[in-house]
């Protein structure tokens, strides 16, 4: 800790106009319009829309009717490429609703430990130099449960994943502006929802790469997603991603927040439990065919799927398509981006017997992802454990039967 | 041509089953719901929108209020990062509306000089092996008028360009699936409008690089952008990339269809035309600031815009704070993608004077942007030629005035 404060230095004396920025006001945007409350859904020619024939969208977990908003999955077998559709983004943890929240108004407090507590308007953020970066966001309850009322829908078990370019202002430049000072060890993030969610972050994170976002697949995010501000952490579990960012306190110690301390703290068989997990563990899933669909006869496939992981890139991806004996490398979509969702594709032949599909993934710290009974046996535990644990990151299977159809292979 | 011949035999040899893969069928979506006819817009937990305080929006041309759908443009000023979100994708050339296709129902038929005509489903055809890739594509209309009722603005003058991740089936494996004949030298591509719009594009693309897509940022093409099917022709003028593809005849002469042969061919003043126009050349501009937006005061901004090419790779872009005498490299967001927009960004202090900036694009193929003087003197023109021309890829300034405001420094 400390190396910041030259930072600072260096970046305050290399871009001296920004530290004045405050009182100098930001690029005004003269085609703003007053927002008309009455209209929750634009004319369709100022913003398209999917086609009425396409169903492709969200679900409940447990697929409830009517769609509530407790928990809304990503439909990751419906989807190709790596982007996903904004409006398609997983949702979770808005324990008090949706914040309607108006831009102009909108403000973000750097306080605590710092030389200069300072408060950014939405237009003082967009002053300061820009990044775009593609990266994933995953939840750490993603994968939960394994089997039950979600059953074999690759959408209602590994729905919590998303990925998109979004674009914003590095927070080590905010904290820097602020000067952070030489015994602060931590951030603590607040977002403007109804219940001021807060997340607890190391500073070294802090003023390597998270950014403060603005953008999401090119236009504002949006408000599902944390509009107008939100942190995106790469790699790490997307509960510290805080959404409708307004507050960031540095300090010398965590918060131990609810999320923090209460309910995302898994107590294992041992009786410990881990409070902060942050890095995301090498994962991959394929996406078609998977669970709920169906093969209409033997011949050509081509299997595709999404792999991600905390270490940054994703190096390498294989598939079995004998429940795990054998693996050959399947081919990854370039260019593959750190952080962010690799798709991978594998050329296939069905014969029409029976049989077991699925991915293993690689990343650049060599780690790779373990079966169920690896997982299992790295905790100590047997592999129902995972029926109802988060962080799962393990091998998903699925069967193919000889009528075609499709099921989770690990229960 | 005729290597395409040999590559068709080893696509077969390589790839027997696809071969018999109309016979088989393909796969089934068991989640498929029978759309509601009555459902324009879904439930926006299944599918997220934007704020009601985002005014992020495509316009008609010229501004018309209200909106029509006569040509709408991308508000490139309000964009960040490479990717344009599906729903502000620029829209022209749909001269007898927006179809309605059930994607049950739509078929693409590949006949002509081939061996075999085939007729696809949309299950047949996602059962091909897959590409996705970042390609813009931009319309040869684009920037027409420079000035005029569109003004000084960005999105009206510029905007009818975007950039998506697409995913389909190359063309050249369909082609390879009907087996092309010797002679046959073009495609004629045919979409499902009511007007049967046809475009006439040479077999050497055709077998090269073209996309089939079905998929943009993701998800399912939407209906303004062609769903269920387009064209993707990278690098060519958008004009190319025929939307609600029904139908590919492959031929030995071009349709010389209504495009071709009179609404895009420009008659120049030497009273000659060239009716077939494919590669665009390299472009960029400015979107911030830029026309129409006002600077508060002198200090730090990140000016920052869009440049892209159809030579494919976008090497260098340059701007100039002093109208074009002097120019320094701007930073370019990586990675870099072929055939797609590229984002730059560079890092700028307004001592509040007047001030005209502008950007140039340099391509892989050593090409560089004209100024409008240059584009003039290669055609043999003077420059208000291409206040109403097509085609022009020229260098825009903006002037920045010594109270903020930004104007069009072309005329």
């Amino acid at each position: 800790m400390g190396s910041h404060h030259s930072d600072r230095r260096q970046f305050l004396t290399e871009s001296a106009a920004l530290a004045s920025l405050a009182a100098v006001g930001a690029v005004q945007s003269v085609s703003a319009q007053t927002p008309q409350a009455d209209a929750r859904l634009k004319d369709p020619l100022a913003y398209g829309q999917p086609s009425r024939f396409d169903n492709t969208v969200r679900k409940s977990l447990g697929n409830a009717t009517p769609i509530n908003d407790t928990a809304l999955t990503t439909p990751l077998q419906d989807l190709d490429g790596i982007i996903t559709p904004s409006g398609l983004h997983f949702l979770m943890d808005h324990i008090n609703g949706i914040p309607e929240i108006d831009p102009k108004e909108h403000r973000l407090l750097v306080h605590g430990m710092v030389d200069r507590p300072l408060t950014f308007t939405m237009d003082e953020i967009k002053r300061f130099p820009s990044v775009s970066k593609v990266y994933f966001l995953e939840c750490n309850a993603n994968s939960r449960p394994l089997r039950g009322p979600n059953g074999d829908s690759v959408q209602l078990v590994h729905g919590r994943t998303s990925c998109s370019e979004w674009t914003g202002v590095l927070l080590s430049v905010l904290l820097k502006e602020c000067g952070v000072q030489r015994d602060a060890q931590w951030i603590i993030a607040e977002g403007n929802e109804a219940n001021k969610y807060t997340m607890s972050i190391p500073l070294v994170k802090s003023m390597d790469d998270i950014l403060v976002a603005y953008a999401q697949n090119g236009e504002p995010v949006r408000p599902q997603n944390g509009y107008p501000l939100r942190l995106v952490v790469p790699g790490w579990e997307a509960i510290r991603s805080v959404k409708w960012l307004s507050r960031i306190a540095v300090v010398d110690t965590p918060a131990m927040s609810w999320h923090e301390a209460g309910n995302n703290a898994d107590t294992r068989p041992d009786g410990k439990a881990l409070g902060f997990r942050f890095e995301l563990g090498p994962k991959s899933i394929i996406t078609r065919p998977s669970g709920g669909q169906r093969l209409p006869g033997r011949g050509f496939y081509e299997i595709t799927g999404l792999a991600w992981t905390g270490a940054g890139l994703v190096t390498k991806v294989e598939v079995s398509v004998d429940g795990g004996k054998t693996y050959k490398d399947a081919q990854l979509q370039e260019p593959v981006h750190r952080f962010a969702h690799t798709r991978f594709r594998f050329a296939w032949e069905w014969n029409g017997d029976e049989v077991v599909l699925q991915s293993r993934c690689t990343d650049e710290k060599g780690e790779v992802q373990p079966t169920i009974a690896e997982a299992a046996k790295i905790l100590g535990v047997t592999p129902d454990y995972f029926l109802q644990a988060d962080h799962f990151n393990g091998i998903q299977p699925w069967r193919i039967n000889r009528d075609g159809s499709i099921q989770n292979a690990l229960f």
